[in-house]
């Protein structure tokens, strides 16, 4: 996890270069703050933990590949171009079943390992 | 411009299908709110107005074409998986030689309009 933010205002920021670049099996790292939340660029393959935030809201978005969202009652599939906010409060486990990436936003507050 | 809120948490969100539904020429559709945030689909050709916000950060990210952002001593060309963040209080001219998808992320008090 990269909890540092990368780029500053005005900086341009290149997800491609980024993606390319990422080693980690579960890369993670906060791209750049808009007022009190963080853009976040994940490159996933695999699977997340059963976690939640209490306090915060999480958008994801997918650039590439397929991320599926398991909540108690159903499963969000996402492919590129498709979104979705897991409002706080809200169980859900992450996974990737190819490698995948995905844009987050959410409050510059949220710990990404989960409450 | 659309302010309303088209998506509830959970609901899946679908960018492609939405930009090819749009007509508008510079579609400005606000999808879901993830805490004091919102992010928007914009579906733009052509030019928009000097403007500035004074209390609100703003991120640009862009799915498909180019979009320019023009600052007083700059100017940041963007495209596809490029993003940036344009602070609070920075004027700016965006602008779009084709028909471009971007996706903005901003406090949910803007009026997209410019201040």
């Amino acid at each position: 996890m990269n909890m540092n933010v990368l780029f500053s205002p005005l900086e341009q920021i290149d997800v491609r270069a980024l993606a390319d670049a990422s080693a980690d099996p579960w890369y993670n790292q906060t791209l750049c703050r808009v007022n009190d939340c963080v853009v976040r660029l994940g490159v996933v393959q695999g699977e997340f933990h059963w976690h939640k935030h209490d306090e915060e809201d999480e958008f994801f978005y997918v650039v590439e590949g397929t991320f599926i969202i398991e909540l108690e009652d159903q499963v969000i599939e996402l492919n590129p171009r498709q979104g979705v906010t897991v409002p706080r409060g809200v169980l859900h486990k992450p996974r990737a079943p190819e490698r995948t990436i995905i844009l987050m936003m959410e409050g510059a507050r949220v710990i990404p390992t989960g409450d």
